[in-house]
Parts: structure tokens; C-alpha cells; sequence
């Protein structure tokens, strides 16, 4: 191709890096980025080096914040004795949306997958079990995706905290409400039956 | 939500305003700035500082570059009897691909649209009509999308050129290569009946 220039190639390959783009939406956004106000493309591009700048784990939860401890683990309301134990901090803000949790937080930043190669020492479980040995701490809740990976690393770090004398609870599985019995795959129905409660 | 980092929601809206882009994939790509290594992040910073700063449009051609005069137009081997017209530089490069063209191309930044308020004068018409003034232009191929706007843009051009001694031409409408007939719409299935060729 007689028509290629270096810088516009250069960030078309980092849009194409972005999870699930392909060449084809990547270029579109590099070209969008030529389109709009050059004060908005720089505002777009200091986003980001601002972001690195700025956005770091809370010392605490390893959730992220650009404040020296997380909002939630620094708000003097929040329930102490419970522990939400989540994969991501997209988790977090997932759960926080819901205006119904008012414990703490507990970021893995991953799950145990072995063929992966994360074994739990590449996981923040070592402060987790640190945190849940304190006293103030009666409920640990393990919120990782219901997936195979989720699964046992729930139940791995639940044989550590269980013995700290710590309650360790699952988040419930079922057919997501909204749902439709049709489309809901065996295990989750499997699941739901289980889990049934009296109405 | 108590979980609010004014930096990364910054980045979220940023990516949200990229075209296609919701905010759910917006907060996912915000989130993979923090995860990928704080160079990678850094250069994708650049990138799009770097991209404004260096690529500009051709003062010939009107298609993006980031040297004085396109690529194209300053090839000596390129086929200056011919001019391709185009919407957009997406399109240019999108012909450049097939390695079958080798005239040179005009860029007109839009299509004439009167419901969105575009009038000729806002694109390259002028600059195109001076050109293909030119006694070494024989060809002007009107190369806009097949829709209204590009219809009609290619319609009102070619009134202006013709007057000058010039070919002008339009890409073929027809069934696309690898298509299916039972998918083509009516007015393909037309356009491909009434440009048949003999085999």
C-alpha cells in the first residue's frame, strides 16, 4: 500500500490492543480522533496518561482509587464486619450499583487458574486472610463469577478463612431476573432449583 | 455510588464518545489502560497527541498525510491523467488495497446533504473542478458510496466536469463478490441486472 502514515498506523494498533477490537472498528476510531476538536484529542489522550497518573490500588482492598485509601474502605459508614471478596474492581463498581451492599470490599485482581499459570500466591489472598483475621470481621462474602475459576477459588480461599472462625458466604446462582426458563442452560437451572426459597 | 474516580470516569466518557462505542465497552476499555503495562498506556497517550500533531491533509488531494504533499500525489509512478473521488480517507485506503488503481484521488470530507445541512461550498468541489481543469486529467472516476447522498453528490459533480472536456465515470453497482442473490436487496439485484457484462 502506497498510503501508509507512520503515527495514524502507530494508533490504529493501539485501538486494535483494546479488548474485543478488531482492524477494522480500530481504524474507524483513529480516523475518529482526526475528525473531532484537537482540544478534545488531546483531552482524550492526557485521559489516559492522567488515569496511569493518577489511578492506583487502595493499600487496604488493592480496589482502585486515586485517593491515598479508597473511598470505601476511608467512609466511616461502611460495615466493617463484612468482606466482599471480588475477582475485578469492575466488580466493585458492578456491586456498588446495586445502592444495597454497605460492607467492605476485597479485590483479587484474578482468579486460581492453573492452566493459566495463576497459582493464589499471584492473588492478593495473603491479605485477605490478614484482614479477615481481625476481630472485626464476621462475614466474609466470596463474589467471584459463578465459572469454574470462580468456583474453586471460592472454595479455596473459604477452607483458609473457615477456620478463623469467619462465616464465608457464596452470592446465590439462578435465572437472572428478566430471564426466560428457555434460554436458562441446565446448571443454572440445576441451580436455581436448588437454591429455591419458600414464597 | 460511593466508588467514583474522577480520572477514570474521565477516560470512560472518552472512550464512550468514539463512534459505536456504549458505555459498558467504554469502562472496559478504561479498565485495560490500567491493566496493560504503564508504557504501553503511555504510548497510547502519545499516539493520539502524536496523530494530531503530525497528520494534516494533502494540499493537493485533501487526503490525510503527514508529509508536505500526500504520498500518492507526490509518487512520480501515479497516474496523473486520473482522478478518483471519495468521500473520506477511510475510502482512499480501502481502494489502495485492491492494488488496482494508480491515478490519484480527491478527498471531498463529506457528501452533499441538505436534511444535515451540507451544502457543496463545505466540501472539496471547488478545489476538484480546478483540477480536473488540468489538460492532463482525462478521467474522473466518481468513487462515493452508492447511497442518496452519494448518488447525488456524484450527479451534481459530474454536471460541473463534463463541461470540461473530462471522462467521467462511476463505480459499478452490482451483486458483491462472495454475496448471495437471495440476500441482495431489489435495487442491487436492479443495478446488477442493468450493468451486466457479456462472458
Amino acid at each position: 500500500m502506497a498510503n501508509i502514515i507512520p503515527s495514524l498506523d502507530k494508533l490504529i494498533d493501539c485501538f486494535a490492543a483494546l479488548p474485543g477490537v478488531g482492524r477494522k472498528s480500530a481504524s474507524r476510531f483513529a480516523y475518529h480522533i482526526l475528525d473531532i476538536p484537537e482540544e478534545q484529542a488531546l483531552e482524550f489522550s492526557d485521559a489516559i496518561a492522567e488515569v496511569r497518573r493518577n489511578v492506583h490500588q487502595c493499600p487496604v482492598c488493592h480496589n482502585l482509587t486515586d485517593t491515598e485509601e479508597c473511598s470505601i474502605c476511608s467512609d466511616p459508614e461502611r460495615d466493617r464486619s463484612m468482606i466482599c471478596v471480588v475477582e475485578s474492581p469492575r466488580d466493585v463498581s458492578s456491586i456498588e450499583k446495586t445502592r444495597e451492599y454497605k460492607g467492605l470490599y476485597h479485590v483479587l485482581h484474578g482468579l486460581i487458574s492453573p492452566l493459566d499459570g495463576i497459582g493464589p500466591e499471584q492473588l492478593f489472598i495473603k491479605q485477605l486472610i490478614t484482614r479477615a483475621a481481625d476481630d472485626s470481621v464476621r462475614e466474609v462474602i466470596m463474589a467471584t463469577n459463578p465459572t469454574v475459576e470462580g468456583e474453586s477459588t471460592a472454595m479455596y480461599i473459604s477452607k483458609l478463612i473457615k477456620p478463623l472462625g469467619v462465616k464465608v458466604t457464596r452470592l446465590a446462582t439462578g435465572v437472572p431476573v428478566g430471564g426466560n426458563l428457555e434460554y436458562a442452560d441446565e446448571m443454572t437451572l440445576y441451580k436455581a432449583l436448588e437454591g429455591r426459597s419458600e414464597i
